[in-house]
């Protein structure tokens, strides 16, 4: 069996800081990035590609909400599902494009993907997680009134949503059974849509968004990977990140990784997951995680630079 | 090897008519096709599914012209990637959760989807197909003077944009292997997003779109299937259609239908394509042909009513 990886791409990798987020910047990014997942199979992996859809479906939520008064505004599982088929369509092409260039002959497939989460999650009773437009004092008042949970940033109000647990992949085993036939998956694109089993029904979508590195971890798990590849803003991991006394890790051992994250070093809106993904992951089953920059995911992968995560 | 079966549902199978399309009536509608279609798995068939998206790709191009001045337009090729991420996760998770509980354990999955053309298709040149919002007189010269395509119709000025011939399905040997792995794919949504292949770059999208049932005969014969079920608004195919003399075909040879084609029985907007797809796959090794309503589709496969078109 070749070796298996999956590569966590960053919602940023797509839209770059201080991009507007046109098509274009989207697509010049993502034929970057194609390069070097390129260099990545050539070194023998079969990989599963996931990727976040922050900036996307930002979009896509305000697009619906803009124009609800003239079509009816599509509910949030629906908006992550309309961005796997855009990123996926890029990712698809802009892959398959860079391998045919380089002579490797394998073809590139994105599939629409469910994840499955406990119905009892607690987070499904207290959202937390701020989406889409930021809305007016008078707007937000309204909102508050039919029933949605908003938070107050400094840029205006938002809806929090609920980011429950992913528990499992709903497609892992048409996703192995690709893998087996030597193609290269895109999955679980934003998270994956969130779905609970209710009996006598079967699945069920909710308006929730998923960690889209804890649902990295649960796909890398499902397939038997080796390796968990996540490729962020940021080169390295770090300890006390943006003070005096910042530190990178290079090397790191799980059993210190844990105590770095029970000692509050990583955030839970940015290092916090991907940290509890790695940790996860070498717990399950998984031999190694990298975590590095888009930029460099292939230099960190050969050991140049990036935080790696070992037993 | 068991039969295999390309069943392409109309673009308002998922929103009927008198519908607004919220999510709760496509969900309802994809819920009722979802139990037709375990029948005809049941039977035995082995089901790749297509789709048309006209309401939903005009929505998501309505709400991205509404929304251009906060946030960036997305092209026509990436609305139907969109459109292929909403409707393939519908139709996933109903027709999944609908075999479940007629407790068959086959696996389900949409694919992001390419359809190649050719880069010397003529539509390319001379765009026909009007899709999109209305636009008002003033802001219609204006896209023209930006050099697009408008036409007049009687609610306002549209958009016209290519429908180029689909020649092939670039994922179709994927579709090929997933099949044989026993899983039913949901394939080339809204007729897939169109493609070129240009030297020293590899595939690249158009402004365009594919007609769904022309791409859904590519598809059926790219995996050898033996029929092709196309279910639309109409129980049976007619000739004078909507005049006096109507006439309803319940079976017809391939010899007479291409006859009554060039006497232009079939208008291009609504049945020409359907019955062109039709001679084109008995043309090209299948079998059978079966048009009927999407409510009518299994007993229109027993026999029991719609047209069926044979060799």
């Amino acid at each position: 069996m070749r070796r298996r990886a999956v590569i966590a791409l960053g919602g940023n990798a797509l839209i770059k800081e201080g991009q507007k987020g046109t098509i274009y910047e989207q697509f010049a990014n993502t034929r970057e990035i194609a390069k070097s997942i390129v260099e990545i199979i050539r070194d023998g992996w079969d990989v599963v590609i996931t990727h976040g859809n922050g900036p996307q479906v930002g979009s896509i939520l305000l697009q619906n909400d803009i124009a609800k008064d003239v079509t009816p505004a599509m509910p949030l599982g629906i908006c992550v599902a309309e961005s796997e088929g855009l990123i996926g369509y890029m990712v698809q092409q802009c892959l398959s494009n860079a391998l045919k260039k380089a002579n490797i002959d394998r073809p590139v497939v994105a599939l629409i993907t469910q994840v499955l989460v406990d119905r009892n999650d607690p987070s499904l009773t207290h959202p937390t997680k701020p989406i889409g437009p930021f809305y007016k004092e008078e707007e937000a008042m309204k909102l508050l009134k039919e029933g949605y949970h908003l938070t107050r940033q400094p840029k205006g109000w938002r809806m929090v949503v609920p980011s429950p647990d992913p528990k499992t992949i709903v497609e892992a085993d048409i996703i192995r059974k690709m893998l087996d036939d030597n193609i290269i998956v895109i999955a679980s694109g934003g998270g994956g849509m969130p779905v609970i089993e209710k009996e006598d029904w079967g699945l069920d979508g909710l308006e929730a968004v998923i960690d889209k590195d804890l649902a990295a971890e649960r796909l890398a798990e499902s397939i038997d990977a080796e390796l968990l590849l996540i490729l962020t803003n940021v080169e390295k991991v770090y300890l006390n990140y943006n003070t005096p006394q910042q530190k990178s890790l290079d090397a790191v051992s799980i059993k210190d990784l844990k105590e770095y994250y029970m000692q509050g070093h990583f955030p839970a809106g940015s290092m916090g997951p991907k940290v509890l993904a790695s940790l996860r992951f070498l717990e399950h089953g998984g031999q190694k995680v990298v975590i590095s920059s888009v930029e460099k995911g292939y230099e960190a992968l050969e050991g140049k630079t990036g935080t790696h995560i070992h037993k």
